[in-house]
């Protein structure tokens, strides 16, 4: 299992211009057949701040949703809206 | 319903101190009777970042969560382990 948090950082006059981008996102990521589960949050100290967080059977899979049609159409109409560079962490359950 | 993500980056050379104590205080969390989710992973990049992902019903059961006796004992003795202070997001759904 690969636990996933990746973070955008969004102009706060820009959040209109991603809401639309961001639903389909998490629309049609969460049909994907190997996802788990795909959320997208948002920070309560700061409105442009999102963060999603997934959860992948494994690397490959997280690999393949990166390469669909949604993701590579629509992270980059998002990025162009970011205020700095999105950040990423996989992790693995703590036993 | 309130979506928390608590980091804590501690020293490489007391992964074994903190375990134990780790262990513990997600154990006793996930018996708190507001507790919806507590699950704690670790960075696959640093075996010293531990990311804690939480969902609470309110900002209420948050705090009350902070007071219980396991919380209160056991996180000064995981913080005496620190290498940098520890993070907190506190998120909503993103609609």
């Amino acid at each position: 299992m690969l636990k996933v948090i990746a973070q955008d950082f969004i102009h706060p006059d820009r959040l209109p211009d991603v809401a639309p981008l961001y639903r389909e996102l998490v629309e049609k990521t969460k049909q994907e057949p190997l996802c788990i589960s795909y959320d997208l949050f948002v920070d309560q100290k700061d409105p442009g701040h999102f963060v999603f967080i997934e959860e992948w059977p494994d690397r490959a899979a997280l690999d393949a949703h990166c390469a669909t049609e949604h993701f590579t159409r629509l992270v980059p109409l998002i990025n162009a809206h970011q205020r700095k560079a999105a950040t990423f962490i996989l992790m693995e359950t703590f036993k």
